[in-house]
């Protein structure tokens, strides 16, 4: 992983549990299988931990690991690090994953209450008007009771959404041409066609992988499809929304969204999107970030035990299931 | 009650679904007990349906009421309502106190994830910066993994914060003089005294009623025993909360808080709280508002219905709480 990863991700108190677990050397960081200083560790490596920034394990690279046996990613995807290569040598591979899904499904439950509610709209007029406001004559159709949250992607991100907001008195819908209709009622949501879904929600948000079919997953057609005063929330990827339509339905207020991501990445400093009063924009930040990076590494350390003691990884993943996921 | 709040609560559904269970004349709004339009309604009534701005049952208006047996109450407290002589009368009365403390612990529960991940603070710096930031970088110190909550008041609201709060890796700490150890552990919390608390948490929430030892709870002192950068949220009355001494450190940028409520009700409109980026004031609408005011409704008519059905009531208002609740 990078110089910035592992400071970030394996602090002090992270290296000494893995320490406890494992023979490790504290002072070397590979950040390049080939590069000499790395090779007699490599040679003898079991394990590899690895993270965000770590190269990918080609053939060659492989190569230089004759006694690698698993890899305990303590990012999200593997999908930059695992190879066909890699695969083929039935390496054991374990991810933060599933981690990584819980502070962005608190995100979007937070952004959800605070959407419905309008709770930041209802700070603005405030600030301007600093005066006593009637909420009940300002705000006569908010609130989080029997609303409809739709639910694009059952993704781990997606279900564990869904699974916060079995907490709360909203119905849910869910998308995803890989969820049977039974899976779908198991976690308490009701299965709908994308189109079906943007119709009849009050918030859309998207946990969809970003892939070469879902881009635009939520295009023109949908976003017109949406309801008056409904809120887009993207946390996934940029590229699954069409910015420009979904623009032109935020300048005029038809809509309102929570975005962490967008395409491009930066919006252009000229995006009306960074000064609208019906979008909070922030900065990819939904993931994993200071003390849930803990999460990250302690979450390592327990697969890491698993492994010692013989047991398979509890977060084990399977190349069959990365062509439709993150 | 008022007719505002008959227009806001008891809409066209919640009114028909009241009177397919009791007799009820949908063009008569009590307003005040001893208007002689009402006497023939009130001298049959068998429940009373109130709600904000009822005038309080004195003995006089229940003289008014020979047959009168129950009172349901659709909004939070009966404080207001329920007198000494309507107690005497040994009334049923229930109330939509729990009903109303599901919007407020949302509310709550969206800023402590909000707060501890500096969400609003990461969007104010996107919106200045308009360029690609590093939150690995900026935001060492954010994260929801691990953080200790005070909760300061088992009340329904204060419990029911808690209970949402046990889907997510955080601690809980919980200030009530009248928990016994076993109920907050029982809760899924940690008992502390107010000064514990306020020291070790990242967030405190206030949750304690408004009575007369309740003013300024949280006072200078314990404000100044609360940890750099920790949150503080109000959403229950504004006396409990010395503003002044808050004011200070919000200023000086050492606490950060979400206010619901503030000591007066408005603040002065030259309140540096209206601006601080690190305040999120909003004017009072944790409570039950828009859809949420279906469930004050809804809640009464299941009252009603239990009722009917020679049931107690599932949230019945007992005199002896009163003096340590809202």
């Amino acid at each position: 992983m990078n110089a910035e990863s592992c400071a970030a991700v394996l602090d002090e108190g992270a290296m000494l549990r893995l320490r406890t677990l494992v023979r490790l050397d504290p002072e070397l960081l590979v950040t390049d299988f080939t590069a000499p200083e790395a090779a007699p560790a490599l040679r003898e490596a079991e394990v590899l931990v690895t993270g965000w920034g770590c190269p990918p394990l080609t053939e060659e690279s492989l190569n230089l690991m004759p006694a690698l046996r698993a890899v305990v990613h303590t990012a999200g995807s593997v999908k930059g690090l695992m190879t066909e290569a890699a695969w083929a040598r039935d390496l054991a591979v374990t991810s933060a994953a599933e981690a990584n899904a819980r502070p962005v499904a608190e995100y979007t439950v937070a952004a959800i209450v605070f959407a419905n509610k309008r709770i930041l709209q209802a700070a603005r007029t405030y600030a301007a008007a600093r005066t006593q406001l009637n909420p009940l004559r300002l705000y006569p159709d908010v609130g989080n009771y029997r609303r409809t949250i739709g639910v694009v992607g059952a993704s781990r991100i997606g279900r564990r959404v869904i699974g916060l907001l079995g907490s709360y008195d909203v119905e849910v819908l869910v998308y995803d041409p890989y969820l049977a209709r039974q899976d779908a009622t198991a976690l308490g949501a009701e299965p709908a066609s994308l189109g079906e879904l943007a119709a009849r929600s009050d918030v859309v948000t998207v946990h969809a992988p970003e892939l070469p079919e879902t881009r635009h997953l939520l295009d023109a057609e949908h976003l017109a499809l949406m309801r008056d005063g409904a809120t887009l929330i993207n946390t996934a990827r940029g590229s699954l929304v069409d910015t420009d339509a979904l623009t032109a339905h935020l300048v005029s207020g038809r809509l309102n969204a929570v975005l962490d991501v967008t395409e491009p990445d930066v919006l252009p400093a000229d995006s009306p999107l960074y000064d609208l009063p019906n979008v909070l924009l922030t900065p990819h930040i939904a993931g994993s970030l200071g003390t849930e990076l803990t999460r990250l590494a302690d979450t390592a350390t327990d697969e890491l035990d698993r492994y010692l003691r013989g047991l398979p990884f509890a977060h084990a993943v399977h190349p069959a299931a990365l062509s439709r996921s993150a």
